[in-house]
């Protein structure tokens, strides 16, 4: 069995089960509208879901090293909505996970010899390696919403702080060891 | 072959290849360190990982749900030590992964059927699920940190107000629209 030509000609079912998967995530009445019509005007937040999955499905069965930029590009599309709509970050990883039982459920029984094995897991490995990009890049968008806040939360109290000053006509050197800049 | 009889008699192949790739993943100086002698009071560090990974090795390859909060509890004890030691989540994260190929090469050639094919895919979807438990535990202990941080921020910035307000005999009531309190 060529797993590659296996899986090119198995697209459009493979990759229809994998963005329902996706849609099927949020909440039911959401993703029954997620699911209608994937227009680009009528319903966008599906049809970019839609778009990034097939990216990352061509680029996850075609790998190669030249590719790592854009399938980064494609993991921080697909994962920034998913950030910020606060879902679970096992549940957003899983995706990628779950696209390997897609895979096996569907070759199931086409797996002749040691070396076709031996490919599928080349496969999964490829596919795990992706999931832990997606890791890495659910963390620092995280890691940069928490910053927002924090710097939210600096200026807020820098402000309290100028209109305290500005009210009492209090010079910004009032205490030798204390200034607004610290903490900064 | 009854996987996990196979499974159970390599157990101390199998775990000592997983626990030196954990120990590999540190600096060469540490990672020596590590892993001479597992003793638990010159070498306490090393001697919770091998330990952690052991508890995790048992719980996985004899999985039942009923097992699921001791796995929880040696998770979070081996990802404190790595969300503390500022590892990147995809390093920590592999480390699960990386178990299913360690087992994949030790067993390979001994699959003999679909019936064989399936259960490791079973087992496989296994240490997958308990990676993506990993992420959400290592992902909530630093959201941990973040709020450590924010909240010595808040700290500093209203002892800074309190010293200002006390040196200049403000009442904390000064503004109308504003307190110490906005922001908690």
């Amino acid at each position: 069995m060529d797993l590659n030509l296996s899986l090119n000609n198995s697209k459009g079912l493979l990759l229809s089960e994998w963005i329902n998967s996706v849609f099927d995530s949020y909440p039911v009445e959401s993703g029954k509208f997620l699911k209608n019509g994937k227009n680009r005007f009528s319903n966008p937040v599906g049809y970019n879901i839609a778009k990034d999955l097939e990216t990352l499905f061509d680029f996850i069965i075609n790998y190669s090293d030249s590719n790592k930029p854009k399938i980064r590009e494609s993991l921080n599309n697909f994962l920034k909505i998913r950030v910020v709509q606060d879902f679970d970050p096992s549940v957003t990883i899983n995706f990628f996970l779950n696209l390997k039982k897609i895979i096996y459920s569907n070759l199931n029984g086409h797996l002749n010899n040691t070396n076709d094995l031996d490919n599928l897991m080349d496969l999964f490995n490829t596919i795990d390696s992706i999931a832990l990009e997606a890791v890495d890049i659910f963390v620092s968008l995280k890691a940069k919403i928490y910053e927002i806040k924090a710097n939210e939360m600096k200026n807020r109290f820098g402000k309290m702080a100028d209109r305290i000053m500005k009210k009492y006509g209090i010079d910004e050197n009032f205490d030798n060891d204390t200034n607004l800049s610290e903490g900064s």
